[in-house]
């Protein structure tokens, strides 16, 4: 596949920040950025900016609040064309913690929110726009939206919303490819103004497949991850996208590389990727954090009970 | 997904026994039987049927004959609707070893070939029809095989085949959903008496994601592997397609529990699954052995000079 349009984004350090709380120290995060700048990967995002009054830097590593200095120290004397990108929830962040573009060396804020934030989230992402930022929303948990509320949504951004990318957020690895399908169409069907990203997780095994099956129906901004790094089951790799995509830019060598040194060591101290219990709250569509408490306990391996705890507790009528 | 047509066809032993000289011991066998039986699998494959001409058993396991009273002694006592198969490969197998099918616990024989045997095989598995077996022919590294080739095997195949399953295996795991599409559609289009199978690979992550394209596109029989296991690779996790499917014959949590009481333990012993190396020769299309080669030296972690060493190697001209 060669569109030249497709960008890769890599969110490595943001979303496997969620299994560290962001503390991946400086000589890493500088591996990372000079790996992909090497690859020629379109942005790396780095972590989450999230307000020091919600929460404590004492309980929380660098990367949950992304002040500019120690961006700067992580790219400093690497030459370079991938851009930093910074992910800010809605009610988490301080607006005011964030220059203008111009004297910053971030070049794009995504916003992540439900669907049912649409709202506060164009209203932040429009004041980010005007800062000179480029800026997505991502609409996480998709597979659980109702779809009368997602057309709401849709329409909404069209119409109101600064942002140059809405993606598609799979946040509990539930979607198969026809519901990916039927997503990208719909999004591309009403936000014709805007392109369509997907991030997609892999507790099915389905990241790649879905995050193709995007790409096929005019998704073009992908999201991977080094070796899937990620919470829970993890990301689409980035690795693969390399694979797959044909633009003659990319180099998918210093990724393996840096997958060889850095994150065959890592994944002996840090879990993710396919793991039972995440399959099977990709399978039932439901939020990992109960696979992930159970992976905290001593029946990790305990998958049938797990199972049955999740089928057996939910509504009855 | 669900439709009563499709038929799930576990090759756990079959594909696992690749790693291992087909040298499962009776006790795990036989827990994998008993767990198919219970989740109501179609069919298990427990092995290859090969010549001991060819094949000495003192090399090999039992798994690489699959002679009827070591069958007789995994099924026995267990309740079950699952079929036995097992594999023969062209050339490596004696007819005669063959029993009627009324005097063998074997319901199916699969016969897998490259499309260049396509007439060795066609004359093999109507031999094993004759005998009354279910055949199926399985014809590997599909995505080599040259369209032309391919069009005139599958007019063969319905022409001349007895066989009533005609599989597409993605031994390299280097199949997309587009290229998935595109050969199980053309089969389709030209072999209308029979059906169409899918036995995919997991190199890129997209067994998984490839068999439910084959399944969109009306493939009826579709292989899995308890936890993926498989040689190099492995296999599509036969789980992730009980996940998938909702014929309500299927019960996953007998899988699910054999998952957690004897392939957790055997990982930690035998090496497969989503392994870079494996990930660069699908990505690339080629065979895994110089990757299986690679993982068995000092160099095993030592990606990006494996994939120069394939990325150079190739033809000049």
């Amino acid at each position: 596949m060669f569109r030249e349009k497709i960008k890769v984004l890599d969110c490595t350090i943001r979303d496997g920040g969620l299994i560290n709380k962001h503390d991946f120290d400086f000589k890493f995060v500088r591996a990372v950025y000079k790996a992909l700048s090497e690859a020629r990967i379109d942005y790396m995002e780095i972590g989450y900016k999230n307000s020091k009054k919600l929460f404590s830097e004492k309980e929380y590593g660098q990367w949950k609040f992304c002040d500019d200095e120690h961006i700067k120290k992580v790219i400093d004397g690497i030459e370079s064309q991938t851009k930093i990108s910074v992910m800010v929830d809605v009610d988490r962040v301080d607006v005011e913690d964030v220059k203008p573009r111009k004297e910053s060396p971030v070049s794009m804020i995504r916003v992540a929110c439900y669907v049912k934030d649409i709202d506060k989230a164009i209203f932040l992402v429009n004041q980010f726009a005007d800062k000179g930022y480029e800026t997505t929303v991502n609409i996480m948990a998709i597979s659980k939206a109702m779809d009368t509320e997602l057309t709401e949504a849709f329409h909404q951004l069209e119409e109101e919303c600064k942002a140059g990318v809405i993606y598609l957020v799979d946040s509990y690895g539930s979607l198969y490819q026809e519901s990916t399908e039927y997503l990208v169409k719909k999004a591309k069907s009403i936000i014709k103004s805007k392109e369509i990203g997907i991030h997609a997780h892999n507790n099915q095994q389905l990241a790649f497949g879905n995050t193709i099956e995007a790409i096929i129906h005019n998704a073009n901004y992908v999201d991977g991850t080094v070796y899937g790094l990620g919470r829970a089951a993890g990301n689409c790799p980035l690795e693969l996208i390399l694979g797959f995509l044909k633009n003659p830019k990319f180099d998918i060598r210093p990724v393996l590389d840096l997958i060889s040194k850095e994150f065959i060591p890592l994944r002996e101290k840090m879990e993710w990727g396919y793991i039972i219990p995440y399959a099977i709250t990709g399978i039932l569509d439901e939020h990992p954090r109960a696979a992930m408490a159970l992976r905290d306990s001593d029946k990790k391996e305990n998958y049938r009970e797990f199972y049955e705890s999740l089928i057996g507790s939910g509504e009855t009528q």
